[in-house]
């Protein structure tokens, strides 16, 4: 997907919600777990009850491959199923992976060509080469981590360095190799007002932001220094505040509503 | 497997050697692929050959991943058989992982207590709570990247800080999280001198060494700087130079020659 679709979704719906997919089976409607694959099926329902409300979806792969094969392969049947059901949503796989060249060019063959994700995440640390891989996937995005939205990004993501805080760098440096065609960043909604300075370093880069509902962040802060003028450029993600609004029989039609006002608030910014 | 089970394991064989499972089906030995799975087949030869000039198997999960579904069979059967065949070899998943806390819980009870693994390399950008989920599970070991064998590290590893370069600060600030009975250190082969360094600030670790071999990195070099008196404290990966050191039909054998010849090297350290 294209950032000009993704604009033209976004300007539609006018919704940048992005909907995690975080499925733990210990918090899974009981009546789903009598059914073949309830971790597919609990996505499911989610993707269909939120579809309206949002322009992308989030399938953290690591809920998934906690359950092994069985995982996997619901991992694959629910990007199967957004892919074909609901091709205008910005496909992210959040695997947060990153490794020496040969081997992050393996992993991004399995998520873009095998899987035909539109976007993964990827992890800085080991630099340059554990990048650029991804980036070769005409089409395809990268969302590197920069800021994240836990409390241990303190440990070192804002380490001091001779130009300032180490995601900084990591935004100043990655974003030579790339471009807001092809790259967007991780920045968590916790730390709302720092988006100011990160917005003077990559001022036209989408953002994909976590953090906010269950995690604390605040959306109209998020909006207030991060939006683009014209482009939005931001993907706000939301995960267990909309996926587990409700254990009973209606838990989809639950996130739906909550997807819903999310999606009325980000409808004011238009 | 203890700190102690370990050691023991290294003096018995007069081997510091884990050799890494990188498994390319663009590399296998042609015959190979008639197997029904000739991933797993490649990595039960290669196990088998090298198992005794060897303390440690390193499966990359991103050479199984690559493959989707059957790929993650490959790995489950690669694990499964080297935890049966050969229960005293370390196990180490390298996966580089590492999430937000909930989420690096949910990986480590895939890899740990599903997978049986005994180590798991994890990725440090995201700091504390993303890297103590692993650290909980008894008897199992955490695998901290602090300086990579690739390029890019120095994009952001060598970054300059209040107190040095980023990956020391990993080091101090990460080995209070652990001890040196759960935690190790990923430290590139190809900055052998750095070793020293290193050894300032963790000198009882244990350190998984890649480089050595194809990257470049000399094992004399790593031995210098690296070696514990008495605990070694080092485990040295070989994967490219020793899994396809031939493609023909006597391949395994070859991968075996290979790794007696580094680890006649390692017994002159003994």
């Amino acid at each position: 997907m294209t950032r000009e679709e993704l604009i033209k979704e976004i300007k539609i719906k006018k919704s940048f919600l992005c909907v995690g997919l975080d499925p733990d089976i210990n918090k899974l409607p009981k009546h789903l777990l009598q059914e073949d694959d309830p971790i597919f099926e609990f996505c499911r329902q989610i993707i269909d009850a939120t579809s309206p409300y949002c322009v992308s979806f989030k399938p953290n792969t690591a809920f998934f491959e906690a359950y092994g094969l069985s995982g996997v392969v619901s991992l694959e049947k629910t990007i199967k199923y957004i892919k074909q059901e609901y091709p205008h949503h910005f496909l992210i796989a959040d695997a947060k992976r990153g490794d020496i060249g040969n081997t992050s060019g393996m992993y991004a063959k399995a998520f873009f060509n095998r899987l035909h994700a539109d976007a993964i995440t990827v992890a800085p640390y080991m630099g340059s080469d554990s990048v650029k891989p991804f980036l070769e996937f005409e089409g395809k995005w990268t969302i590197l981590l920069a800021l994240t939205s836990n409390e241990g990004a303190k440990d070192f993501q804002l380490d001091e360095g001779k130009v300032g805080p180490l995601y900084k760098n990591v935004l100043r440096v990655s974003k030579e190799w790339g471009t807001i065609y092809n790259m967007m960043y991780v920045v968590g909604a916790t730390q709302a007002k720092t988006l100011t300075e990160i917005r003077s370093i990559v001022p036209n880069h989408f953002l994909l932001v976590p953090g906010v509902g269950a995690q604390g962040g605040s959306l109209a802060d998020v909006c207030k220094y991060g939006l683009i003028r014209n482009d939005i450029g931001l993907l706000i993600n939301l995960s267990r505040s909309i996926i587990y609004a409700d254990s009973g029989f209606d838990f989809a039609k639950a996130s739906g509503i909550e997807a819903k006002k999310v999606s009325d608030e980000m409808g004011t910014y238009f």
